[in-house]
């Protein structure tokens, strides 16, 4: 039984029978009034994953078309392939009459004891958690969502905190759920999006960048325990930007990959 | 008029008003028989820029459902939503009765003149071009598909050819379009996935890695000239292995960067 206000809680989805699934996004996973895209990615995920009756994400990508709001949800899914190993459909989360977000998602199951061919980089080696410090959520910065989750910095990435950005458009931490509730696939995909704007702790001066795409890659689900998690981007032009991630569990295990496209806020 | 082969005349499309596009993938553009992702991709790319009116390609993902083949192939599409700057829709390439991929996309129009606000990172630093390998196509490696582009490796990289892999799941090379064809956006769709596989220079054996899923982020329109390319891999685990692509055009700027999960080759 999911507790009130749990991830399972807020990412619980009814199956219709239709192909469609109803959603309740509940207050408080917000920042600053918009429900964290990574929440509205993980209600997609969990509809897509019950909806091919395949357990785990292996590739999601969503389109972020309006801000989400806490409240009522449907869930409109379509299965466009049914595989051997993995099966592919499309969903779309609408509220209030409208798209919120759009996605594209190929499922499956995600191999235990993952076989390691080839490895070039690593665990961002984050100090111990009690040196990292926690966002506690409020009404500005950090946003109500965090304590939704609890993320717990760098201290070489929480400058931007006090005013004083590193210079390094990065953010690396420790993140698990409220709690330590368990963390499968779908929470991984709350997990990618979870973490404050990589440039904030840029050279210039930033504000929140609206995703216009997010691509979640699974590797693994996670072992039980704190994740792992490093924000990265690397090229701001175009009035673009692109925020990579990496997580990983508690064995050192890659358990996921994510990029997404952000826009630069003019003005 | 496009010419015949030309990649104008591989990826043009007839609106027929209702939303779908005809296409015909002409003979060549394959690679043992299968056409190459990046060509598909491309295709679906012209149907739905066409399709919103917007010049542009931004953020591509597409899933592969099944092999592609010469022929004629239809491309439905859907507008999701029409924004101010952007537009998103998702498209499906149909041939033969089935799905052979099926994407999203948001387009838009790129700036000109692109402003640079943080870039850590850079062209590849290629050699000068005839001290890179040009690719010629064949029945077996390198695939009939090369010479309808032009791809010259970075001789670090050219080892696998002759049966000694460097190493290092890395390719990086330049690229044009076969005589040089005039490359935009659509083209660029190509050029993320007209490279070798990275793992032929891995240090474990490796065969062709089926792609998955596809995503294509564009910065810019692509000045005149050769485009500098670099794929990367740096995590083969799980049974699957990311390729990160960036390209860079003739002025040094980054125009795409790309990042497709393909499947390890089991056997």
């Amino acid at each position: 039984m999911p507790t009130e206000r749990s991830f399972a809680d807020a990412t619980e989805v009814v199956d219709r029978g239709d192909g469609t699934f109803g959603a309740h996004i509940p207050e408080g996973w917000d920042i600053v009034g918009n429900v964290d895209g990574g929440l509205l990615l993980a209600v997609v995920g969990r509809a897509v994953t019950t909806a091919t009756g395949r357990p785990d994400p292996v590739t999601v990508t969503a389109h972020y078309l309006r801000p989400g709001r806490a409240g009522p949800a449907v869930v409109s899914t379509e299965v466009l392939k049914v595989g051997k190993r993995f099966s592919t459909a499309r969903a779309t989360l609408h509220a209030r009459g409208s798209e919120v977000i759009t996605a594209l998602a190929t499922v499956g199951e995600l191999e235990e004891g993952v076989e390691v061919l080839h490895l070039d980089g690593g665990p961002p080696g984050l100090p111990p958690l009690e040196e990292c410090e926690l966002l506690v959520g409020g009404d500005g910065f950090p946003p109500a969502f965090m304590d939704r989750v609890e993320v717990r910095l760098h201290p070489e990435d929480t400058g931007f905190i006090r005013g004083a950005p590193s210079g390094v458009p990065q953010v690396r931490g420790w993140f698990r759920l409220r709690g330590g509730e368990p963390i499968d696939g779908i929470g991984l995909l709350l997990a990618v999006d979870a973490f404050p704007p990589t440039v904030f702790n840029a050279s210039f001066p930033a504000a929140w960048t609206p995703t216009v795409e997010l691509t979640a890659h699974l590797r693994a689900r996670p072992a039980p325990g704190w994740l792992e998690c490093a924000f990265r981007t690397r090229y701001v032009t175009g009035g673009f930007l692109e925020v990579d991630g990496e997580v990983w569990d508690a064995t050192g295990a890659l358990v996921a990959q994510s990029r997404q496209l952000a826009l630069v806020p003019r003005g």
